[in-house]
């Protein structure tokens, strides 16, 4: 459990360095990342590079004995290189050039960026790659942020035609695989086939689904010829990237292959803005961000690097990007803090070190005010400093997070699938994962999110909410976990799809109709308003809504648990698989997994509403994100006493325990 | 009364084109449709014809007896086209091209793409023209589809001048008729006539419409076009188009002229989503559709060649193109079928035989599953199929429809002149008029759609509900009904444009003023929210919504019948002739037509909700789109039983019996 | 006070002149402008000058003794000078060229347009300079509409370099007070800097600001080109511009410098719709206009010149461009003229004389209907003709407006600053300074507007609502004027932000740090819904919405007055200073300014719902906006009995009389 913070030398006068470094080593902070964004700073004009100030810099935090992160500065090409090489820029669906003056000003495919970052990643490494204070290199910054993923650049559309070809072999083996006889949409060369805008009415959706796989392929060659520079030069020490929350435009489980750590950036304030709660949740919540959000990304970027994980940006304060940026209520980034290390992140680190009174950020707050004062968030970094040296005394060979009893299954195919086809207003993928992974933590649980490549060994209960495409391989390893002993739970849509975007041969649930017993015979899409009922087994009212499968009851094998008001089926149950016909309210949620852990012997703690309970290794914690004081249920206070906090935990209170 | 089917053989293996024609027959199905969207197999490569898998299809089909309509497939130009002649594709109102990759990328202006549709339509009606088993062609597919009647490609741009040429003769008379001289708009030739768009503020009105007229008229010309090349190739047989709900980019009337029969494609539940009604209406009829859509489609289609009319497409189950897509309720693909014959169709054909697993249609139910098993509405199929017979023996010489008490009057120009100068808020015309006629269908009454251009003698009641551009020969002939005994009602704004989109010399309601008796001082736009309370004649309590004229109290010669709260006139009665001066609501509507029934002499039959009333002929159908049960009004009961059905209509009802 | 119209003599056949002269006479007309617009008139194709016609309208006109303002055309140039240079026009920013089609198709950084607006204004002045009949000259015409201040041509894109270098001198002192540093958005030139558009997210918000003053002032510039021009050629009477209401996109009071009278054109029902206000409010409201938004504007444009201001165009009856147009109550066009008299107006003149029954605004009424006939405000007309004289003969040296009690600063350029960085949803600065207006004006006070750069001497209360950017200077002057006895009172955000868009070194608020004794840790961005309740010192319970300032309690001078529940403070003083930390509610404004007042010696006067109160020397005004009738407050009663009205105002009633 380390702390950490994000600097930016080339913003202050050299004169304050030490006074910064005095400072950061008083805050508890042990790792300083620095350089991304500076490539106007180390490269002013075209080829007359200056690495002397960021040397001064380096010197400076490392005689106080501070770890650096260094980042390559790519996110930024300054505007020599822009003018130079205008066709390295990105262009958008309506075929608008995306130009310089803010950052992410770059497409991902541009062969000519690619040497370019190449160039300045080696330069770098070349110079820095011995430093022994350097202890971990950050490529680019935010791959995705400001929805730079999917381009239409000249680069991008030449470079498709040979992705195709990779994908398919030939054209005749595409035109079958993507049925582009309907519309006389067949092609004849793969250089026939255009990126998937313009079109008088929708796309292709194989089309689309192909492009977004492209443009995520994009990022991970991207990411790599940025590690494959570092190495060569002569990196050996850790290399990451700092993802951000909520973005799904492309693959982050592909990109992570490629990194040693997986970090991300945390902003819970901001993203309870972006979020698709209601708005009395929203404003219930508007100081303290969602009590999921932070932990469902903990859990999920746990996932990528073999449970390797940092918090690489953590937010301090108000922020200036969310459409209105609420100062977050007194305690809660000790609060995320806490949070972030009982999901298993070894580093915590702040962002930003100071407050820059210019530019976009200006009102982005840090650790330290514009002048250099301490920021509201100063103490509370104290705080946290002193309470991580209380949880190394009470368990000092602290493990990274052990396995946990429920696997949530995260898929990013998924989530394109249903933005690429809908079907019912509103039916956002990624919000139902939310909602499922909600439920779960609301009964005090634990969660690993996992892939849909990953071992799902050793799960009492695997969870499925959206799994759009489904394979026979993925089919395979979900009847063998339930054949040793989990139980699983799969959300409609799943298994809707073909690899190819087809209706798979036996209609869906496709590669998952064995293990469900079920057929779906149509869809009724619910419109806003349409919410039909049901009662869960437990006797529970509850309902559905913007989606519900109308099953086949000839080819129903499953048996059914429960039904809607107007008899369709709800809910049924094959051999301990159980399907869900809807997406269900948040509260049905909560009852059904509550009797599916029940049947599997998952302990469940309900929770008071905005308290959140995550175990590592020996360590209990509980979170009150609610504005109110809440209690910890009887059941789980602690007969010894606790390391921080108490069975009273006031608006964002954090009470810490060993278990027993 | 006969059952059809669209069918794309190309879709399917050549093995199972047998299997599908022995179902289709065994489903009591007549008629099927081909050909539409083949363009890329019939022409795989330019020049490269390959009609033989066509030809193999009819022969198929023809072999077991069923009737073909040939479309034409022009409406989805190959890629190889599109690449070769770039210059066909439709341009944006923000000078987008519209591009390959779904469907209707094509501008009807192009004289390049004349050419080229020329071409294939001759090919194909070359081949095809002699074969005794086509008994039908159908032009190209769902023109407009997509808002695809508006283009601003060169082709369109520098053919417009021409075409104001040809209507105004001199450059002085357009720029009389226009008024250019207000801000300094005035042109010196045609061709500095620009299309309406990209302008700083609203362009100049006059324009607009006249570039609205000139869209509708390169459809017109385009269908033409293939309606002369079809007969100039041998073709004899009935020529189609399938139209659709809720298109009022261009003039049905006009294109219909050169058809033979018009038809359309009716999907009640996504066209109910589209419309105009609240929510809580849409959640009501999510699954039926709202009853007065499909009717008042029916009636307006019939409207267009001489009472000849089908459903091409009809919806068989859920569908792929709404916003959220409900399964319809068990029963309605029944209900829609009959209500289609009720209203005097001679063909009901279901869009698809089978569901396409495939592309961007793969969630748009057919007759069969994408695994080509039964979908859900095959078995409501068999029951039309069957009750068409029982209808066929009590009614064996069952003529067309017969003409309506009612008529009502549509017409497209006043649709484009509320668009192009709303004035109020949401004053959309084409949602009027279907109030209009939703508040005369829950009187149980039978509605005749009349165009402006139409014969209007023999009704009892004309109603013009927003006849925006009126001219003396419609004042002529709207006079002499009214001297015929016919009751003539007229809603605000009607007669308050002339045919150059001025107002009139003798101020609204210009031709129509001698008429009303009424002369309309100024506008009260009523702002949502805004809705002035009023007392009908007969005590009923309603108000205005988004319009109100206020009449010059000097110049009235009508009498006042109703008078708004503020003492503004509501109603008023000249002569047989009531004007109303503001939009009113639907309740307001019926308790208007109720009284205008009354005083002619029409019987009404007020229908429970949800339920509509439908005569043809001898036969008496009745219709309950309500999700409960509903009994039919004791008057209507018939003494010697139904035909189909009874009294009580259970959700989805159908009854029908013989008129006493 | 005196009336005039607008007249269009060349909508019109020759042979209407003379009576439309006669009537105006009638209608106690005595001013008429002309000639906007009319450039295709003046020149219908290149260099085919015709002034013969205008000629004889001013002829026709001068003979009745009426006098002329000669509008500029430059507002309208005609379809062949397009053509002839096509480089003139405006470019939005996604690139799109605004075209020929409507009006104000120009861009103000046109060199080239310059100089035919030049041109052209040179021959009218030099042909009419002289002539007695023309008593003022208005230049071009309502600067701003549309949208049209911000400009990305190629014209305005390479003129703000050297407007830039004008401003910074050099680039390192450019990127030095932009802070290009972060983002590696540094340039080594200033034709680097491109225009703020395009951008991947939002661009520097320091280019913005100056992208924004640089348009303001290319509008300063083309407005002294025509002032010079005239000047030139010899006209030496009056100058105007017709500004428009909520119109921010320039700097008004830079324009106003070069002008002898400022004039706005008042549309109150249009901008009731256009406001902030909620629906209901606007219901309310929607035939009489909200109660401020006049007043606001009348004593804004009286700010400009000195005091002399007229209203060039009052709207007549229901206009066309709002999204829904309602009919005026009867009274309002009185009602409105009078309330500019009594704000100071010089001139009252109706726009316009007769609607035009052809083009955009077909339906915009006038004083006669399209036919010539009398419209609805005719005899609203005739009776303020007839109450000018009863009230010149009550005060017969009636001043110009004499010095307010109250000051409220409106500043464009902290409009500006909050539109690039609002940081909390709807955070509007505009509707922030009505609603303070509102609040002082519903007390009965008379209200001063001043800019940043007035005067402050002689005012019990100055108000600055929201003045972003705050310099020492102004600090200064507010100083003096605390020293001299004013109260001062300053709404958050104020001082936030340099002349150069950075935090200051000082922190928020700035320059206004001393004189309000507070400093601002960081902000509370209110989301909506969210609301923060407080009690005021008088015990009112109201709340926030949309911003909260949090203070740092450490760097307190101030004394805290007010708190919100939860302890932060929420209103604050200091040596006569209040300070608010928030944007409160309109009747937590009133209850403030009334305490403020009341430590000043302001008498305050609350008015009931929708009446407002002004004085004009001896006269006192009394203007009933509210749908009902209203009375005047017992206090307020004159014991000398009404020039017109009485205690009793109905609905648009209007009383005057003479203060005691
Ligand atoms: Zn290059
Ligand atoms: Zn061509
Ligand atoms: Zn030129």
């Amino acid at each position: 459990m380390q702390l950490g913070v994000c600097y930016y030398p080339e913003h202050w006068p050299r004169e304050r360095w030490a006074q910064d470094t005095r400072d950061m080593l008083a805050a508890g902070i042990s790792t300083v990342r620095i350089g991304e964004f500076a490539w106007s700073r180390l490269e002013p004009r075209p080829g007359q590079l200056d690495f002397t100030w960021l040397d001064d810099a380096v010197e400076v935090l490392a005689s106080a004995g501070l770890k650096i992160v260094m980042g390559t500065p790519t996110a930024t090409p300054p505007k020599w290189l822009v003018d130079a090489h205008p066709e390295i820029l990105a262009v958008d669906e309506n075929g608008d050039v995306r130009g310089f003056g803010s950052r992410r000003h770059y497409c991902f495919a541009s062969p000519v960026y690619r040497e370019l970052s190449e160039r300045i990643v080696r330069l770098m490494a070349e110079r820095y790659a011995g430093n022994p204070a350097i202890t971990a290199w950050q490529t680019d910054n935010e791959y995705g942020c400001h929805d730079t993923i999917l381009s239409y650049s000249a680069a991008a559309r030449s470079r498709f035609p040979e992705w195709l070809e990779a994908r398919y072999g030939t054209v005749d083996a595409l035109n079958d695989a993507w049925g582009t006889v309907f519309w006389s949409m067949e092609v004849t060369a793969f250089d026939q086939v255009e990126a998937p805008v313009g079109t008088v009415t929708e796309p292709h959706p194989a089309i689309v689904l192909d492009y977004r796989r492209f443009c995520s392929d994009m990022v991970a060659e991207y990411n790599r010829l940025q590690v494959n520079t570092l190495r060569a030069a002569g990196v050996n020490v850790d290399i990451v990237h700092n993802f951000m929350g909520l973005f799904t435009e492309f693959d982050h489980f592909d990109v992570s292959k490629d990194l040693d750590i997986a970090s991300w950036d945390s902003y819970p304030l901001g993203f309870l803005e972006r979020g698709a709660h209601d708005d009395s949740t929203k404003a219930f919540y508007r100081q303290q961000g969602h009590p999921d959000f932070a932990g469902f990304h903990h859990d999920l970027y746990r996932a990528m690097c073999k449970g390797r994980w940092w918090v690489m940006e953590q937010q301090p304060g108000p922020v200036n990007w969310a459409l209105s940026n609420a100062a977050p209520l007194d305690g809660m980034v000790r609060l995320w803090s806490h949070e972030a290390f009982a999901h298993g992140a070894e580093l915590v680190s702040y962002f930003r070190w100071r407050q820059a009174p210019f530019a976009q950020e200006q009102m982005h707050a840090g650790l330290l005010r514009p002048d250099g004062s301490q920021a509201a968030a100063w103490q509370e970094v104290i705080a946290v400093r002193d309470e991580i040296n209380v949880m190394a005394d009470a368990a000092p060979d602290l493990a990274a997070s052990t396995q946990s009893p429920v696997a949530l299954m995260f898929d990013y195919t998924a989530i394109w699938a249903c933005q690429i086809q809908p079907h019912a207003e509103h039916f956002d993928a990624l919000e139902l994962h939310l909602l499922w992974y909600s439920a779960l933590r609301r009964l005090g649980l634990d969660v690993d999110i996992v892939s849909s490549q990953d071992d799902l060994k050793g799960y009492s209960l695997i969870a499925l909410p959206c799994q759009v495409i489904a394979d026979d391989a993925l089919a395979k390893r979900l009847e063998e976990a339930r054949d040793s002993g989990s139980r699983i739970i799969i959300g409609a849509r799943s298994g809707s799809r073909t690899v190819d975007f087809r209706v798979p041969e036996q209609l869906s649930p496709g590669a998952l109709t064995g293990l469900t017993g079920v057929t779906v015979d149509r869809v009724d899409g619910l419109c806003p308003g349409a919410e039909p009922a049901l009662t869960l087994a437990n006797g529970h009212r509850g309902h559905a809504l913007r989606w519900r499968d109308l099953l086949d009851s000839e080819r129903q094998q499953a048996k059914i648990i429960s039904v809607f008001d107007d008899g369709e089926p709800a809910v049924t149950e094959h051999h301990s698989v159980t399907y869900l016909t809807g997406w269900l309210n948040e509260d049905s949620m909560v009852a059904l997994f509550e009797g599916e852990c029940r049947k599997v012997g998952i302990a469940v703690n309900p929770m008071p509403s905005g308290v959140r309970l995550r175990r590592r290794g020996p360590l209990c914690f509980a979170f009150n994100y609610a504005p109110e004081a809440r209690r910890l249920p009887e059941s789980l206070v602690p007969s010894d006493g606790y390391l921080v906090g108490a069975t009273r935990l006031p608006s964002a209170g954090v009470s810490i325990w060993r278990d027993a």
